[in-house]
């Protein structure tokens, strides 16, 4: 259940008979043609969606995350890796003050993986809580869906194109870009990385029927429950 | 315009004609029988609706702020102010890279003041980025309109309570909470707060007549587009 | 009664028997033609006037604070904001070990503000121990009686000079500056404020008599130490 | 070549001609039988047999690591996320104001990831300097050899035991012990994972016979190597 | 001259012939029956009074320093050591930004030590700024005046005692103190360290005649005014 | 005993009847034409020699401490201030997590002093453990030692000179280089440091017949083994 559609007694009665929440973890940073917000989007959209008939309440996506990458595109916006790990330790911290012991973190960005570093120092520090760490969009299920559709798939390519990550009137490429050399654009500094990545697909289509993008959705939120529903430690 | 509805390229286009844009700073507290988000989603819609006309990009956002006094009431988190400050700075500097120049934060919670502070201490860094910081909550006509219409409202009172932050199913009580002593309040711990606020209204009526509403909206709005206009320095 | 005219067994004998403590916040910035230490000179006096009669012990005034955007000013200093919140929960850390559990911050700078927002996170963290927070120089009693002698003060005008920050051989200049435009000097980096600001007073006469200067002083006394008296929570 | 066996002339005069370095990054943490250094020695060790050839400067391993599950351990140190990001930083900074423009990162153990994030968070801010991070252990070349001699494989089981990670006069258990429940593991407190691990390996046997460790040793180097000359962006 | 004396502009006037400074270091903690700003007068007043003749600006002292063993004794305040050393980085920022080339740091507390390797990173960051370190209290001058006085001389013992460090209406023991055993108690946390020296004293008498004291003085104003005068790099 | 031939078992065997361990503390820095790594190879090789008989875990060498002065001679790495001072914070934490009690810090660099007051800090806040700050190569043995072989000795000169931190094939100048002027040094920016050092060495001969230098470290072991051997608090 989103949080903002709750008020804080509305958590508190929950928290009388459960003590799991989910806290989605996005970016805003380029995602090609797609809206900038695509990370944010979709960790949202589905921690929403997965935690549905369980009630479980979904906390504000956290909008910004490490991208330090992308900062050659404009619009993109990087935390510093000390800030991200400050704020997802304040983050936690207010979670089990509230009463949560188990807590599903929803990522939907590579670059946070630092994160999930945090959280497992965080745990050492507070015995009592669970934090599982899901990064949906490789997570064998989903993984396995997208290799079976179409192989060719990366970040800004057809795999983030989802009816909510697209923008009214702006078209698609239809060509099916090559992909990057990974560990080339690993070595690239902002400017050179936005030279070398032309429009910011990684390669790929650009996008693919929505029956297929619903299907792997599917995928991802049904994944996505059964972590939420255990079990837990 | 909604940076979630834009994409790099497009957030490009615009910084070749102009060099503004909107930052809502909101919270994820308690507001009585109100959505926990409220002062997210005031800060942002306001941001939007204000930006409307213009084309200024409104980033996501910032969901999670200064609020450790509220502590005590579930669902509500509050970051470190060390955090917070650094949060402010990274995107800040974020939104310079871009090429941004003059940003307007758009704050709906009085707890996050600190973000001045270092919105400040960031311009004294980087002399040629201005950085106009705007509490629409309490800014002078919004407030003289809050007073016109009924002078006693206060937190997650009546004056909270707009169409788009209320929850479908919370019944809002038909009186007139008094006042709380706020000087009283600022010396309680997160516990003692709580018992002393029960249900966490500062005072005033839950709820006012929409068209009331409506008006203050209108006004807020205007207040805002306005400073987002200029002059700047 | 000033700590530095105190030894460690006469602090132990007073904790003995009350629990409260003064901290003053100062900084160190331009005051037009006054003293740069104004500020501090001013929060430890009148902690010291406040707490005369009661004994209660006032700590060594924190002399830097947060003001950038006087940088342009030589003489200058400004903490920044991580270090200014982490000097604050310091102090604050070391009263409470030292037994203090009613604390006043009595605040000469409207830039230390976010010491504040530091002094209730802290609280969330110590619920024993109460800080109540005091700007004395915008407070409610001495606002009034300034707005009485002269509506037109402002920083670094008449109002904080005082026979006890103002400079022998420095003459005041006769006239009544007009005031500044607030909202813009906020835009303002360093350098345009300087040029903006010119001597540094944001408006209003220089000097006004001793006999007025006094007067408020007299508020200010009779108002900061009623604070200090309580009630507490 | 081993820094430590390098004067600062010999430094600089390798500098006239080349702009590479190695860093290693270890841990010293629970290793079951085998040494707590494990991960620094592998990493070093690996980082200088690599380099041999080239003459590339390989500086001190970092000792200290990430890894507070394992902290139930007697003999583990863990530094903190925001702790580490610092060090590598600092590292990174001063190998820059040597004249070094490639820095290789050889990188022993898993838990120290959130080291690649801060190097290309620093990458942005250094754009004439390329980082490249390399996980020695699970680089693809290492990992495929890995499997081809025995998939059941994994921390502090037999795919670690080298001849200079073993201790003298300490017995390895003869048995294939099963793989451990990951996702089961990461959800534990230290205490509760000390007692879900017994004695700390991960899964397989404890020691394989030493041709199929050289074996794995000399694909390591030349991956190593490889990646060490190139080619860089 | 005491810069609390002076305005901006006479400090820009000052800085049109001279780029020289003090900023002068103190601590609030026991100093058995002195003042337990004895760390913070002295290095105050010596400044002031080395500097008199040269017109140099001092600035006001750091009231707070690094003190956490003696926080048995109630009215000690200590700074952690990132706290600290982020204060002494910032106010050389803004003494470098004003336009001080010079900086003389007056110590007056052993605890204090770090902010000299904070000062010597921070030279490395600001090559064209000298920073100078000055122990005034074991400085080779003013520890031969006391050794040849009377060798057996400590903290909080009759080398503290000044006219201006003592108080009123506190008689001081007649007898001479037997000397602690220092690497005893640095092993002791502070509740031992308050049980083991009583009321403070290292060792030593409590007072001598003024005419030492003031011999003292004179040693150390000539020792610290030599500093000030240079020869600088 | 050195940790890195230990597993976590042995760790916790020794626990269960000594809670004793050290910590050597190292720099990577200049020394002439000495190794690099001369500090960390001193203060642990020292480390293990001292422990030797008593069979004290030898937690690894910190590999990089606090020298921003040497900056301008490349190889050199210097962490800052705080970020040393959390690298020796966590390692204490950890070493206290899994039991010890008295921990020997051997330190090998004398700018990593902070690094005691780090220690003493961490002490007041963990009143069970005893932290002893050792400074071995000026600790009044070895000190007296040195002085009798030859009083003209310094960073790099043949004091640090030993079989195992000189380098195979650098051959080391005959003569006696005149001391440098240490005041003076302390007020040089690293490139006018580097400049103004010539090779690095601060005074006095290059080296010394090696029963010289064994004997230094006879007492250099005998003189760390009395600290470890107590007694302690």
């Amino acid at each position: 259940m989103n949080v903002s559609a709750m008020n804080w007694s509305q958590v508190e009665a929950w928290l009388q008979q459960d003590d799991r929440a989910i806290l989605p973890l996005g970016s805003t940073e380029q995602h090609a043609g797609l809206s900038l917000s695509v990370d944010s989007i979709l960790s949202h959209k589905l921690a929403i969606d997965a935690a549905e008939p369980t009630g479980v309440p979904v906390f504000p996506v956290v909008p910004y995350g490490l991208t330090p990458y992308f900062l050659g595109f404009p619009g993109t916006v990087s935390l510093r890796v000390d800030t991200y790990a400050r704020v997802i330790r304040d983050i936690l911290d207010c979670l089990a003050t509230s009463g949560f012991r188990r807590i599903l973190i929803v990522n939907g960005h590579g670059g946070n993986l630092p994160s999930h570093a945090v959280a497992l120092e965080w745990m050492a520090d507070h015995p009592d809580v669970q934090v599982r760490f899901h990064n949906w969009y490789n997570a064998p299920k989903v993984f396995a869906k997208v290799q079976e559709i179409d192989p060719v798939a990366s970040h800004a390519s057809w795999m983030e194109n989802f009816p909510w990550t697209r923008l009214e009137g702006v078209a698609m490429p239809p060509e099916q870009k090559p992909m990057i050399d990974t560990a080339h654009m690993r070595l690239l500094s902002p400017a050179k990385l936005r030279a070398y990545l032309g429009d910011g697909n990684f390669g790929g289509y650009y996008q693919r029927p929505d029956a297929e993008m619903l299907a792997i959705w599917e995928v991802a939120i049904a994944e996505t429950r059964e972590l939420l529903e255990g079990p837990w430690a």
